[in-house]
Formats: C-alpha cells, sequence, structure tokens
C-alpha cells in the first residue's frame, strides 16, 4: 500500500480491534458516490462515482471503482485498487442483470479478489434500499452473513487524518471569510431613522437589508470558492433566532438593536461550521449582558477541552456557569426551551454531526476527545417570545417581560484537538458589534 | 387526501398494476432526507429530514415524517401524514436502542398504521447499508417479506406531474440565462494578436480567459438563483470536449477557431440539463460543417419525438442521418470514439438521468416516449486526438488529419413531451459563434 492513504497503522490496528468485537473478518463500503461520508474519507481528495472498498482485519483496504476512466482519481487515495477489469464490469454492464444481481456479484467478486471467503463481513455505505437488501439476501443464500458497519467507520472517522484537516482548514478559512463580509455589510448598513426610532430597519445602498439578501450574499460566497451549502445555513434575526431550529425568514428585514444569529455550515470535501451573533447599534441590556455570559462560557471550555476529557464533563460546566447566572439549563429543567437548551458541541468532518459525542450517555470510546478529533464548542442562550413564565432558578432574574423577549446568542468556534488543548480553525473577532470587526 | 398531491388518480392506478406484478402489498419508501430522489417526488416543494411512505395497493399514499417541527413542510405535500407522534418518535429517541431496530420498530408501526398486515412490500429508498439490511432482516423473522422498489418509483417517476414541471421550468430557466451569460462573455473576449495568429488565446478584462473562470462565472450564477451543481458541469474546449467523459480543466486557456463544448445540468428541486457549442472566430469547416449536421439531427428528432414514439427509434434515426454523412456511429461501429459515439437522449427529472429509456432493449413501458415526459435530445459529433485511423463507411470522408483532429460539437435541449410533440424547455440560439446570439 502506497504511503498517505487515510489507512495508517493507528487506524488499521483500530479497525482490526472493533472487527474482532464483531467477530467479522472484513469492512465492506459499498456507495453510489465519494460524496458518501462513509465512502469519502478512504478515497480522499479525488472524486468518485459507484465505488467500494474492502478491508480484511489484518490486511490493508482496497478500493475499487467501476469505470475505467477514474483510475487516476482512484489512485489518489493511495489505497491499492480493484480495477473494474478485475472486478470484471464490462462483463456485468453487457449482460445487464437486475441491479440486486449486478451488485450481489460484484460485492462477492470484490470480497473473494480481497482473499476472503465466506463468513461474517461488517457493511456499510448506501445504495437503494430494497436493491442492496435483495442483493445481501442473496449473498447469505452463498454462505455470507453481514453486520452493520456504520458504527465502524463512524469510529475510525473521529480522529481526523492530514488529509480531512486540509479539507476541514479549506472550509473553516472559507467560512471565516464569509463571516467578514457579513460583518461589512452589517457594518455598513444605514439604520432607517437612526436617533429617532428604536430599532429602526436596516438599509444597504438604500434597499431594505433582508435575511434573504445576506443568504444570497452568503450563497455567492462559498460558490466562488467551490463549496456548497447542503445543509443550508442559519440567518435568524431576533425571534427566530430564539428558535434554534429556525433558519430565518428570506423576507424578514433586519432592524437595529435585535440579535443576529448567523450559523454557517459550508461542505468543501469535508464540513465545518461556525457561528456568531450580531447586533447593529446599541444592543438592549439583556442581550450584552447574554453576550458576555456565552463567551465566558465558550472560553472556559476552550481552556478545558483537551485530550482524555469526557465531552459531557464540558457540557456540565457549562451548563453549572449559566445556572449560576441564573438561566434555566437542560440539567436543570429538562426539555426547557429558554435559556441554555441544546448540547455544547459536537465532531465534525464528512458529516456535519459525527463523533465525538458531548452526550451524557456516549461510551468512552465516543464521548472523550483525542487529538485529532475535530470539533465545535457553541454555548446560546435563548429567550423566545413563547417562553412559558416560569422562574428558573431560586434567585434567578426574573424572565423577560415581553418587550425584552424574542432574542438569542450563540458563539461557536471550530477546533481540532491537539496535544495540549485545542487549536482554533475560525479565528476571528467575537464582537456583537459589526463596526468592532 | 388532499388534492393537489403527486399521487394522482392516474399515478394510483398505475402503481396498483406494478405491485400487482410484485405480488407485493404496499410500496415503502425510506429516506434520510427529501433530497433522495425517490421520496422527493411525494414530498414536494418542501424540505424534510428523515421521511417515509407507505402506499397500500388499493389505497393512498401517506407521508411520514420524524421532526415535528416539519409539519409544515409535511403537509405541502398535500399528502395523508403519518405524524411523529403516532409513529411514536420520542418514545424511540428516548429508549435509542441501535439504528437498526429504531428503524425496524418505525417502518413496521408505519406498515401497521396503513392498514397492512405482514406480507410482500416493495421497498425503495436510501439508508446506511448494514443498518437497513439489518432492520430488514429484523422484519422478515416478523413475517414481512421485501421485495426492491427501486423499478416501481422510478416508472412513477416518469410522467412528471405539474409539481415536478414547475421545478423543471425553474431549472431551466436558470439555464438559459447561463448560456447567455456564457455567450456574452464569449462575445466579448478580445483574441490574442487576431489577425495574425491562428488560433490565439481569449482575453477578458486583459486576463486570459480559463475554463475554471467559466465554472467560476456558472457557480456564481447557479447559486444567485438557489441551485446547485451536484454532478459538476462541463465545458470542455478542443481536444478536451472531444472525449464526452471529459469536464474540462480549470486553468485550459480557451483559443479562437476552437471548439467549446458546454453542457449544464444543474438541480434546483430537480435537474435540467442543456448542451450548447461555441467557437470564437473562424471555425475551421470541420467543424463548422459538424455543427450543421449536429443541427440538423437534433432537428429531426424533435419533429419526430412524440407521444408513443419508441426513443431507440429516434437513436436508429440519427446514426442513419450521420451514417449518410460518412461518420461512424454506435449503431456501425459499436465502441466508436470518433463520429457519433453516444445515445441521443435521456429523461431528466429528480435524477440527472432517469425514464424513458433511449436504448435499444428497453422495455415498451420504459422506452415509449408519453405525455408529461421531460426529455433530453443530444445529437454531437467528436474528433478526437487519439481516434484510430479507420476509414469508416465505405464512401466515408477521410479521418482528419492530426492537425484538424481535437474537436466535438454537441447541441442538446431540454422537452416536454406534450400531446401533438414536444414543448422546448431551453428555448435560445443554438449559433455556433457567441456573437450571434
Amino acid at each position: 500500500m502506497t504511503t498517505g492513504s487515510w489507512a495508517s497503522a493507528e487506524r488499521r490496528a483500530h479497525l482490526d480491534r472493533l472487527l474482532a468485537d464483531l467477530d467479522a473478518r472484513a469492512l465492506l463500503v459499498v456507495a453510489e458516490s465519494s460524496r458518501d461520508p462513509r465512502l469519502a474519507p478512504f478515497v480522499g481528495p479525488g472524486r468518485l462515482g459507484a465505488g467500494l472498498v474492502v478491508w480484511p482485519r489484518g490486511g490493508v483496504p482496497r478500493l475499487g471503482y467501476l469505470s475505467p476512466m477514474e483510475r487516476g482519481e482512484a489512485a489518489r487515495s493511495g489505497l491499492d485498487l480493484l480495477t473494474p477489469e478485475q472486478l470484471d464490469i464490462e462483463r456485468l454492464v453487457r449482460e445487464g442483470p437486475p441491479p440486486e444481481i449486478f451488485l450481489s456479484e460484484l460485492l462477492e467478486r470484490a470480497l473473494h479478489l480481497s482473499g476472503l471467503a465466506e463468513g461474517t463481513v461488517a457493511i456499510t455505505g448506501s445504495q437503494p434500499v430494497g436493491e442492496i437488501h435483495a442483493a445481501l439476501d442473496r449473498l447469505g443464500r452463498s454462505g455470507w452473513q453481514f453486520v452493520p458497519g456504520e458504527g465502524l467507520v463512524d469510529e475510525l472517522r473521529k480522529q481526523k487524518g492530514e488529509g480531512d484537516l486540509v479539507g476541514i482548514r479549506e472550509a473553516a478559512d472559507a467560512t471565516v471569510a464569509a463571516f467578514r463580509h457579513v460583518a461589512h455589510l452589517l457594518a455598513t448598513a444605514e439604520i432607517d431613522g437612526e436617533g429617532r426610532l428604536y430599532r429602526g430597519h436596516l438599509r444597504l445602498d438604500s434597499e431594505p437589508l433582508t435575511v434573504g439578501h445576506l443568504k444570497q450574499e452568503l450563497a455567492l460566497l462559498f460558490a466562488g470558492r467551490g463549496l456548497e451549502q447542503p445543509e443550508r445555513n442559519i440567518v435568524a434575526p431576533a425571534e427566530e433566532g430564539a428558535v434554534p431550529h429556525n433558519t430565518g425568514s428570506p423576507e424578514r428585514v433586519l432592524r437595529a438593536g435585535e440579535s443576529l444569529v448567523v450559523d454557517l455550515f459550508p461542505k468543501g470535501r469535508l464540513y465545518a461550521d461556525c457561528t456568531r451573533t450580531f447586533c447593529v447599534g446599541e444592543p438592549p441590556r439583556a442581550l450584552a449582558d447574554a453576550h458576555a455570559l456565552a463567551l465566558e462560557a465558550l472560553e472556559a471550555a476552550e481552556t478545558a477541552a483537551r485530550p482524555g476529557v469526557f465531552g459531557w464533563d464540558l457540557q456540565e460546566s457549562t451548563c453549572k456557569l449559566f445556572r449560576e447566572a441564573g438561566w434555566p439549563t437542560p440539567i436543570d429543567h429538562p426539555g426547557t426551551i429558554r435559556g441554555y437548551v441544546h448540547g455544547l458541541g459536537h465532531g465534525v468532518g464528512h458529516e456535519l454531526h459525527e463523533l465525538p459525542s458531548f452526550r451524557r450517555h456516549a461510551s468512552e470510546a465516543h464521548g472523550t476527545l483525542a487529538v485529532g478529533d475535530v470539533i465545535t464548542l457553541e454555548p446560546g442562550l435563548y429567550e423566545p417570545l413563547d417562553a412559558p413564565d416560569s422562574p428558573g432558578e431560586p434567585g434567578a432574574e426574573p424572565v423577560a417581560s415581553d418587550s425584552e423577549r424574542g432574542w438569542a446568542v450563540r458563539i461557536e468556534d471550530l477546533y481540532v484537538v491537539v496535544e495540549d488543548g485545542v487549536e482554533n480553525l475560525t479565528p476571528m473577532p467575537r464582537a456583537l458589534d459589526p463596526r468592532e470587526w
């Protein structure tokens, strides 16, 4: 095997342990393109159509590809290859069997070419459901047994390789550029009736500045850098941002004195993920205080994050900080929609949400930070319009009156875990006021 | 069932016939998001995360969704709904079983809620391979049997619904705008050393005009209209365009007097697909002749295309026209890389390539044009640098000398089949010379 592939010696040893746990003799990944997040790490910087990986226990992975024209792309993986000629693709295409027979013959040939005899194999990837189920049933009648292999690849993907990090840094750099652009637009916006009306509309080049305008600018910026937004983005002012899943209404005109949560998660080869909260003009006191508190929580979390730390422990510390400031948290008020209402972070890579996990019941392997993990830290506080009038903790601040509700702050950076802590992959200002950027 | 859904009375009758052929009592579609091309037509204009459809034979389809926040999006489908509450999602999430058990419990509940008892079900969609196979195995032990349902949905998708056509027209309109922009850029480009050097480099704003520059402009244009290019595009000059799968090298500088094949296939809710071939400055005689011939072939095909016509018959007529002009074709010279080297067209919709098929061995149902089918027609001629010196047909033109090789033409429009022929969805000039646009 060529050096430089994703299948490092550490990862090979890791897979062998995982396969032993499943009593499986190999991992098999099969997907319709290298966009599949479980095939992608093996393929690396190249682009493939349909492809597969066979990784025998104790052996090295082979990457199979189906089109002779993709030889160069496949070779960029640094893996040993199963060529279309070896896989007998031309005959299969010429004979044109039903898809489930095409698939079962292809997979069996790839397994045999990799020196495997009939037995238990961990399988993952993605395929049309009816066809792959019928294909695996057919192979089952020939003595193969298949167990889910999704968890194996998820674990192998947790600690990033060098190539993965290159891809994440590219997306992170574009994300930083996007935030600087948004901050610039907000900083140059004019406020309707400034000095006369509180929370006047924002204008840019005399036009009302809308959520849709910012989303359009973001789409253009990412497209210009070759990135996509497969999961879209969040540009959510005031009451919209106060509901974490609200992505922002395009027609909504932005106003001075309100919060604007911008959460961007574009994808190049891999994802990045980052959030800033802005306020043009004078922020209400509660918003400014919450922003300062979220910043304090973020700084505490990034100081504490290092290899060996359990993600849930960071979440507990964050909840303690918010609770002591009088806010409800998911630990003290499960299901709360006011205060701190979500987890502290998650892994990022070929999927927007992957390992490590920051959940309470994560296994040690899934929930413990390790060198090479890429994570977000994203404390936030939410004051939705429709929060029930619950008092929160004893000594808590009273719930805001109607006119003071409908805002949110969230500050999120992306980090890679290194030997002595974390390295910030999205370093840039965190100020509420875009004019301070 | 609300009117306006994708499940028209015609489509319901069609599905009942298809299910009867399979001896199946229902169609089940399960996918991780409404981006899945087999779930998407049911969902319509909304956007869903994980979702499913159960469509009992003789009954109406129900759309299941997993997040209460997606109620509004799900309702836009016009279908009866299986809500997260009915599907008992909160309990499943709380109990947190392994994914394959989550899936099998979810699917069985959806089937039972739809009035189905254990028996044979046609299934499709896409899921992580290991998890869905284990889930269906588990259901198999409870008396369910699953057969591949991919072909059913492929057939149901062949004739587009009104909502599908709205989505295709949006993508087609953006594609036309993109071609007009490319033609404008090419028409305003300057030619290095015009009048002195043959095939001088093109310049735009004093910079060499590259393939990458055009691709960048296209990415920005589509992003600005909310479209993606999940399958990228082809911007392939001269020798690159002469190999149909070459998508164009970004650093390649465009030249006067050479062919430039631009094939765009962006996706909004659905795909569009369209090709033009340009030549800035004086085209070589062989290129001009080939362009005129491809145009003649396209006009003949669009005159002949109408409901009831078998796609392969159109391919045969096209091959006859090219053969009589002295070019090799796939019928006379299977595997040729010179002349006309591919099929005449394909269906377009939720996938870039779908039914109808223009292949020789397509079934009558797959290969016969019908009202509502959306198709491409895309005759082309290729003169690659590395074509073997075969003479082609008796009386054929001699193979071009080295200096005359390395060009291609392809002209492709997108059509919807209507009662008396086809309606062009990408109407715009077809001239080689961008200054004639």
